[in-house]
């Protein structure tokens, strides 16, 4: 397993790592292929690839009408998956549809299913978890969560859909975390400011000490605290599929964290650049396809290439 | 004077550098100002810009009714001005407006004026200078300096209506030259490709081993060989004016190539954030005056700002 590889390659246990989000069925639509249904959800990326550093525990629910082996590979990666509850009915259906830049996804069809009535209780166990992850649910939700845990940690993802419909309890939630990861375009929204700095500004006066902003192919940006660190995307020469790319890089970041057990510009800087690389293997392929093809061993070599495509010398003048 | 000040800190005395291109009276409107005339054309932010590391030459034309003493600051910063010929008639104008995201300009007017019948002629000394930089010039005018010339290493800058409507004269120009320096949608549009990295390829195969694409508030990419270099743009808090932003860029870039006196990965990458750092003094102010106001010393401080925002650890897993 993945995570025991990584446990033993730490110096400290690694932490625990909680995420709180979906598992999906997906129906995309790409340049390259018409309405391909596959295994999706926030959670699903986000564990897959956080499996590869530490051993995340998944909060979600499923439909009856969903086939556990097409989770196995989690299993194997060392993802903790005994909070997965089944619950008659259908599981929750997400469809979309990508452009020919293949850079924003429309939604089409949102079923939420057995995700409507979700009620995501801890465990005393899970409340006392050191790193939390609230992935993209709906502000109410995380909030319900948040409000359960005792967690050192706590870092969530949102969307325009909740800065435009549920800003008051987005607003709450933010108040209590110490991190949000969202794209670019969420940001502008969500700050009403242009520049990435103002706007990474105005969504720390929110709450969170640490914004992460994902800005596709021109990678990452990241406001910890006074400090700002900016990452390229990893150039990947076949472009498939985005979906979970988002919630990838996020279990990459959030990954690093638990698996040094700190939070720091040091341990942020390295998890972005971690997530970069694995958000690379999503998108060389359809559902997790791509993702599941990556190892430690591959992930090693993508973040050396990053380090050589970004480094410089000193200026003697 | 910082060319001279730049040539002593320097090990090798530095190298010759040309550049020829425009000086013009700029007419622009931004977000902040309505039809604001001032200096401006490529080969004056270039030079500003170079001044600051080397001794550069502008070969260029002016009208009758242009005030040289415009022009002092260039010559305070060891710009060497004598082939700036004047000619009976009015100076290249140029008249764009910018949006609200101040990302691109939309030109409304091109006046060439004494710039349509220039006819640059280098000196048998100018023929063997050791770099020459093409401005965004019609590439006709290109191709008869970079034939005549013997330089060690020309780059050349372009545009989409040259490569719309001057297409055959500008690969023959790009069969000739060591970089281009384009921006993003030029480098789409002349390669018919949609990733970076692809559109760099296709323009490496035109002629040029080192692509540089600017990015805007993206930052900047570079392919030489098969070595790409990403760097983000500096994080400016107010944005002005980016008229000649990407000559002033080219300025730095190139100019730090002449001051070392040797092209590789690692000058070029320098050059790289030089140039980043020196645009983001021209956007903090309208025409000149922003660059005007950068030294030496705070090139340095943003310098090590982009590196500061840039560096991260190695991955121990």
């Amino acid at each position: 397993m993945a995570c025991r590889e990584a446990a033993s390659k730490t110096h400290d246990t690694a932490s625990s790592l909680i995420v709180v989000g979906s598992i999906a069925l997906d129906t995309v639509s790409t340049p390259g292929a018409h309405d391909r249904i596959g295994l999706g959800g926030s959670a699903t990326y986000f564990s897959a690839a956080a499996g590869l550093l530490c051993c995340p525990e998944v909060i979600a629910v499923l439909g009856d009408d969903f086939d556990r082996t097409q989770l196995n590979f989690l299993v194997e990666r060392g993802v903790d998956l005994s909070s997965v509850y089944t619950k008659q009915g259908k599981t929750f259906q997400w469809q979309g549809t990508y452009g020919d830049d293949l850079a924003e996804a429309t939604t089409l069809r949102t079923d939420l299913n057995v995700f409507a009535d979700f009620e995501p209780n801890l465990s005393d166990r899970q409340k006392n978890c050191d790193f939390l992850f609230l992935a993209n649910i709906i502000p109410h939700l995380q909030l319900k969560v948040v409000e359960q845990a005792k967690a050192k940690f706590v870092a969530a993802d949102t969307m325009n859909l909740w800065i435009n419909t549920a800003n008051a309890d987005l607003k709450r939630v933010l108040s209590m975390i110490d991190m949000l990861v969202l794209n670019e375009a969420e940001a502008r929204l969500l700050s009403e400011e242009k520049s990435i700095v103002a706007a990474a500004k105005r969504i720390q006066s929110f709450g969170p000490q640490t914004v992460v902003i994902k800005r596709g192919v021109y990678g990452a940006f990241m406001m910890h605290k006074d400090a700002i660190f900016s990452c390229p995307a990893f150039p990947t020469m076949e472009t498939i599929d985005p979906t979970g790319c988002g919630d990838t890089f996020a279990g990459g970041l959030i990954g690093t964290l638990a698996r040094h057990g700190e939070v720091n510009d040091e341990t942020l800087r390295e998890g972005i650049v971690v997530g970069t690389a694995l958000a690379s293997f999503t998108i060389e392929g359809y559902s997790l396809d791509g993702l599941k093809r990556a190892t430690v061993e591959s992930l090693r070599e993508r973040y050396r290439a990053v380090e050589a495509m970004t480094k410089f010398g000193s200026f003697d003048l």
